[in-house]
């Protein structure tokens, strides 16, 4: 086969074992904090009906969906998002669903974007909601769920950034900024999480801002204050025990205005750079807008890839190159059953074990492969073994070797004694 | 929007939470099986290069495989299978991988195949090989993996039927049925499993056998003896724990003959009648032929909705409608306070718990809410129980209703005391 097709796709990527054991264990960490807040699992497919997908997240979105005919002239497209097929659920069961739902998806999403740093084409989507209610105290659970998966997660130090939309636009016409100016200078004053004050100014002077505006600007800025109803999520989040330093009021802080009407948020993890790990706010009117049942919104989707390399950064991701605790060697072929008894017994007590699956292999080689694999226990089972009734136990990390009987293996590769 | 565009495209799935949680279930199984057995997750892109997957399963498979253009004029398809990717794998990494080199993929696959009873064009299915030996002792390794499974979901009854490709044409030989002739010979014996031995009989004079050449097949059938690789697979599962019971030489068994060399076998699971729940083989001579690198292999698929569908009809998949625990209601906005420490508190002792997220709904909306999710324990918190520094704890299975100090809830939940 052409070298060149041995590699995955533009954009798209292999997983080898090391690296699809950190995603597995991630995804289980979701998955375990989410349920113990109460909220459900959904699934939905990989294809969508183009009818669903387009013209719901804009022109520019439009162009990055995968579209295709299936065989049966179907013009169909690959999921873009969590949240269009979530509102074709919402419409469909909206009865049967207990309200307000609470729900996750953790699903993969693709999209034609170009390919470049830390953008892929099919990356995991982690989205968590809650449906059926305008209530700040559903913000707040949902700002409750994701502090409990950084923290359960083995981060120290993160901030929840949190805006109202409604401040931005007081922001604004409180600096009598024009309405056709409002949007720029909410998108450049959106950057100072990454800029200066002062290269902010500059840039906003570029535009069209006089220097008055920018005056202006910053002084409502610095003036602002939480809304009532952000003050409400506020003090439900403390309630919930989150930490109360860890939430920002952060009045700049602006995200996709174009279908959030209420409180938004990101979630940053100090030191890492490469930008929020999860973001979302309310969004009341949209379901409405995609799927015509009026259900208000509230919730954000988590950056998987992001969240992987913030873990990384921290080391808080497990370390270990194999699961497998155990390798049972195979003296030859005469000496399978009695290295299989051995493996049977490992496992029934939970200890994970591989026995090496060629009896025709010399140990040397055996060996070179728990090496490779970075396997803790070598055992070996040669005639004098049988003979006395034991098995040599290898530890590999340290060098260390001992004869074992059978019965004290476990105790002690399981450390109990 | 149009009703029928609620509905997911024609062959695809939405899974709502009961569905979604025991694909989750059954999926987790899985991992921590197939980890206990050492072997290693493997994830390959959803979208591949169309010359990557086209002519490797044959014409009619390619008219299955769902074809399309990227938005760069890349000819690309969606995943059809797992060995077709994993060889890409195996090509590129071969240096970097531990040889024989455990694996298992549990992904979706595509497939563009006429919508019926079972059978659904995007499926999870779960591939476990072992790659880089010719070796008996992982075929049994293999099969001791799938016994592993089958038991730890619950399964009191199945059989692993053994074949070996030789014996089968070995039968044809013996009963000398025509080159040309033997291929459906076999196949139509392989029926058996489904069909008496009488309607087979008819089916096949019905062909172009003669009433000899069926005596004589049925005849070579009942002498055939397994091979001496196969007796070895027999004996190493024996080794390794498999209950020598449920391993049965089934002669007739041919499963896809045109790819497999050796070893086939098939996991059937006591009257479960839809088919086998796993199948698979020995095929040394196909990653050479689809990536051009000489690897041994074998192992074998699971049909995740197959093997769902057995659990459900044994009872086997958890049948709790909500991971949730506890519902705690919000009496007014003014005791919000109170309910979200109980709740923050519970969750810290690993409670799964729900704050209802809406202070404005009255109590009997909230009552509902936790009855339509099956909630078991329900804790109303009100001026009175605030007073007392009690909370009103009822179990919504019994209707039983109690006064509770706050410090007892734990263990009363927990069933502690």
């Amino acid at each position: 086969m052409d070298k060149q097709l041995l590699q995955p796709v533009k954009g798209f990527r292999d997983f080898l074992p090391e690296e699809a054991r950190k995603r597995q264990y991630l995804k289980n960490k979701f998955v375990e904090v989410f349920e113990l807040y109460g909220f459900e699992p959904l699934e939905t497919p990989a294809v969508e009906y183009q009818e669903v997908l387009l013209g719901k997240y804009g022109d520019e979105a439009d162009k990055l969906i995968f579209k295709f005919e299936d065989e049966g002239g179907r013009k169909v497209a690959l999921r873009y998002d969590q949240t269009v097929p979530t509102s074709r659920i919402l419409a469909m069961y909206q009865q049967n669903l207990p309200m307000p739902w609470r729900r996750y998806q953790i699903q993969n999403a693709w999209r034609a974007e170009k390919p470049q740093a830390g953008r892929y084409r099919e990356f995991i989507q982690c989205d968590i909601d809650i449906f059926g209610t305008v209530s700040p105290l559903s913000d707040a659970e949902l700002l409750s769920v994701g502090n409990g998966l950084l923290k359960n997660l083995g981060f120290k130090e993160f901030q929840i950034l949190i805006n109202d939309r409604e401040i931005l636009f007081n922001i604004m016409n409180g600096a009598k900024i024009r309405q056709e100016l409002q949007l720029p200078a909410i998108q450049t004053l959106d950057k100072l999480d990454k800029k200066s004050r002062e290269e902010i100014e500059e840039e906003l002077l570029q535009k069209e801002f006089s220097v008055e505006d920018v005056h202006n600007l910053f002084n409502q800025i610095d003036r602002a204050k939480p809304t009532e109803t952000l003050t409400k999520v506020i003090k439900y989040c403390e309630n919930l025990g989150v930490d109360q330093a860890s939430v920002i009021f952060t009045p700049r802080l602006a995200r996709g205005l174009d279908y959030y009407n209420s409180t938004i948020y990101e979630f940053v993890i100090e030191g890492y750079k490469a930008g929020s790990v999860a973001g979302g706010g309310r969004y009341d009117n949209l379901i409405q807008k995609l799927c015509g049942v009026n259900i208000p919104a509230t919730g954000y989707s988590w950056g998987f890839d992001r969240l992987l390399e913030a873990m990384d950064q921290y080391k808080l991701l497990p370390i270990n190159k194999t699961d497998t605790n155990v390798l049972v060697t195979v003296f030859n072929s005469d000496f399978v059953e009695k290295s299989a008894l051995v493996v049977a017994n490992l496992r029934e007590n939970g200890v994970s074990t591989e026995i090496f699956p060629d009896e025709t292999s010399k140990l040397d080689k055996q060996l070179k492969y728990a090496d490779k694999k970075n396997i803790k226990w070598l055992i070996v089972i040669g005639p004098e073994e049988v003979e006395k009734s034991t098995v040599i136990l290898k530890n590999l990390e340290t060098g260390q070797q001992e004869d074992m009987k059978l019965e004290n293996l476990i105790n002690k590769i399981t450390n109990k004694d």
